[in-house]
């Protein structure tokens, strides 16, 4: 079973939290065919973290875990703190396959996104 | 003259700010028709500032500036710093139309384009 953690910064406002949350909930819609569970956790300040995301995915079932950092640009937390808690989760659950993507800001649907943003105002 | 201005966070590694100034020149290859300026500025840390990337704009001739938060989700940043720097900026240049659009997280097309991050290894 495939799970997709999708990881964001976190934020003291909890309507941000949430907005990745929804988002979550969007994307079970667009791509419940690859991913069987799909979650969402946070680097710092809110809750599950990304060890209990990847935790929570191994207990319902997941064999792989892709974690997806949903950050635009790759500074500090995209170049070495996810990877680096990504590493230990790999070696703390040795028969998971856990992997980890780009960080969605190098894709290249980026500039067509923006283009949408502005004609939706 | 529209000029367009992709505001995002600033980060302490010069990697990640050039990311989004590389963002920046895709921009003008699929908007150059509805922008004829597209700078980035940075909320904080990197330069240039908000203020100062709007007044860029201006110097070359902008008589309209749409502001992009180039944020994923609505904390604290986009809900209150960055529309606090352009009501400010909106005060000091009377003359030119300042407009602010949502930022990208909310956009309709981001569970396709996390999907075609996973599909992009």
């Amino acid at each position: 079973m495939r799970a997709l953690l999708l990881v964001s910064h976190g934020s003291r406002r909890q309507q941000s939290n949430e907005e990745v949350n929804q988002l979550c909930e969007r994307l079970v819609e667009e791509m419940g065919k690859s991913f069987e569970v799909i979650h969402s956790a946070f680097l710092e300040i809110a809750s599950p973290s990304i060890p209990e995301g990847i935790k929570q995915c191994i207990e319902e079932g997941a064999s792989s875990v892709t974690v997806l950092p949903y950050f635009l640009a790759a500074g500090r937390h995209v170049a070495e703190d996810i990877p680096s808690i990504v590493t230990d989760a790999i070696e703390k659950h040795p028969g998971v396959s856990i992997s980890i993507t780009r960080h969605i800001g190098v894709s290249e649907g980026m500039p067509q996104l923006i283009s949408s943003v502005i004609k939706e105002g």
